[in-house]
């Protein structure tokens, strides 16, 4: 009897093991000789060692540069936790296609390639995957309402996880580097009901104004969330469990392409808090993907703060972004090449025949 | 009787004024109305503002992008300032032609050209002169020790100036987007000393570890400066004084690339402490040429918070560098060219056919 073929999560998951401590050793080594006070670079320095831990290289390749946007809808805004009207998901997908969005202009200035995936947008978007314009990886018409139970069922879960990794083998072959990004009107609300979970935190402690609340309408999106999160009490322990029941498509498609750029062996750039929701799924699933997570900047969001604390990330941009979109991972892109430049153009002391530092 | 020809500097002072704030209500009204939430790009939409009104365009070119790195050495190293020997100004000056330092590699990265400016090392590189790898712009082999008296004359540090603005007026004709950069051991003293006297501080406050001071050489340093300042009694009022008392070769010529910049309406990237020190100099001689300066990076020196908060500059970057060449500078400039897509490249919701928020 043949035992049944594993899943793709879980193939990908056998397939993540931590970046490399020995080509960590050989970097530091490298860079502790450059010519320049020691460690001047800094957190770039330290980057460009995660680099090459990452990609097993003192050379790593990072120029094939890929931005996935996961775009999908979410019940919850029946509750009235956004101030745009649902209409917009789609709107903006089709102005990503058009090429006229934030994150259009900021891949193209950093040379990144975007590619839009419908993991569940409510409404009808055939016409540009008939196209090939967008990936349609669709699950549903937008996640249920998790005022009034999960978001979605398990199963659905899985699947959206699965999608986010189908989607980084897709793009993997000519991608050195991912960036995770999102679109999803109302996807502040899951992603701060995640965080309050996995990071054991109040969900005052992590929501914020997403596309521009007043004050009343935080207090309301705060107690709103405060009562889902009651009705579906989301286990802490079940990655799997926090995205079925208070998460949503896009957040677990973003989590597997995550996963699927760690079991690649290959950096991926975390943007905002609804991607950073996203990257504490991963982590639940696969703690040893952290190590292939770039946290590209902070945002205004204050749960975006507790999130990458929480996966021990510093960010390499604090510019007062709240967008998403993906956008300030693409921003923090040249950082990255400019992390493996230090590592790979800058002379040494002695390849350079200049005078160290006297020993004082 | 024919009245004297002005001077290079009193001409630049002359041909400086404010960015223009026409254009900057006319950025504003496009950027608000961008696809997405409002001023969701934080302070990389306020720097959008600043391009425009520095260059007078709602489509203002920064892609062409030059660096100049201001090359001197410092009479007080004789007071054991430094832990590195004088001689690496010089051998780093051979390492920048080579093509092998922090800055060539970040430089590159960004897609900007470096050159390199002698107006003060301490050494003989005329084979470079000769061959056109670095531009002398000599005015004598380092500073006089400012411990025993003044650093340079007025006359000297008007020579200094005189020498930035030649530089931007010679790359001008091929750059849009200017970065000052510097190389002089023993540099962060009289940045130091330059920066407490105009920010009206105390040494204590704006004097850091420099290459990699301890505890006990940074205490000297600090008791070192203080006696030079009362030594020299620099003038607040007065850059040139200062400039000429407390100041560095490379000092002045940064302060001169700045104001040259500003004569032309071109932004100019300010680096690290040594860059910062220089744009207090030009912001002493002609304070209109702030607009037109952009904050690269927070460095860990200390005194460069004070100055840039001295300036009203909230930095682009804050990565622990500590290097100074520019290279804080070229790895912000990226996000200057983003600044631009954003101005430039973004939709608005009536162009995008996307909803806006609805009036809450």
């Amino acid at each position: 009897m043949s035992r049944p073929e594993p899943s793709l999560l879980d193939q990908t998951l056998d397939h993540i093991s931590p970046a490399d401590a020995a080509v960590r050793v050989t970097a530091r080594q490298r860079l502790d000789q450059l010519a320049m006070p020691h460690w001047a670079l800094g957190r770039l320095m330290d980057l460009a060692l995660d680099l090459a831990a990452i990609t097993r290289s003192m050379n790593p390749r990072v120029d094939r540069k890929s931005i996935a946007v996961m775009a999908g809808d979410h019940g919850i805004v029946a509750a009235g936790v956004s101030k745009f009207p649902q209409a917009v998901t789609l709107e903006m997908v089709r102005n990503f296609v058009n090429e006229a969005a934030s994150i259009n202009a900021l891949a193209r200035q950093v040379g990144a390639r975007v590619t839009v995936v419908d993991v569940g947008v409510a409404g009808d978007l055939s016409d540009l995957v008939e196209s090939g314009k967008i990936i349609s990886k669709k699950i549903a018409p937008g996640t249920a309402n998790f005022a009034e139970g999960p978001a979605m069922s398990r199963e659905q879960a899985i699947q959206s996880v699965e999608a986010g990794i189908e989607v980084a083998n897709q793009l993997g072959g000519d991608t050195d580097l991912f960036g995770t990004g999102d679109m999803g009107i109302g996807n502040t609300s899951p992603s701060s009901a995640i965080i309050a979970t996995l990071c054991e935190r109040s969900v005052g402690d992590v929501t914020g104004r997403g596309t521009g609340l007043d004050d009343e309408a935080l207090a309301a999106k705060v107690a709103t969330l405060e009562k889902c999160l009651k009705l579906n009490q989301p286990d802490p322990r079940d990655g799997l469990d926090v995205l079925a029941k208070v998460g949503g498509f896009e957040i677990g498609a973003i989590a597997g392409l995550i996963l699927g750029a760690a079991a690649q062996k290959k950096p991926v750039m975390i943007d905002g808090i609804i991607s950073t929701a996203g990257a504490l799924i991963a982590q639940n699933l696969a703690p040893a993907c952290r190590d292939y997570m770039v946290a590209g900047h902070r945002s205004v969001e204050q749960g975006h703060r507790v999130a990458l604390d929480h996966l021990g990330k510093q960010p390499l941009l604090d510019l007062d972004l709240r967008l998403g979109e993906g956008t300030g991972g693409a921003l923090a892109m040249n950082l990255v090449e400019a992390a493996v430049a230090i590592l790979t153009e800058i002379a040494t002391f002695e390849e350079a025949a200049v005078s160290q530092a006297e020993k004082l």
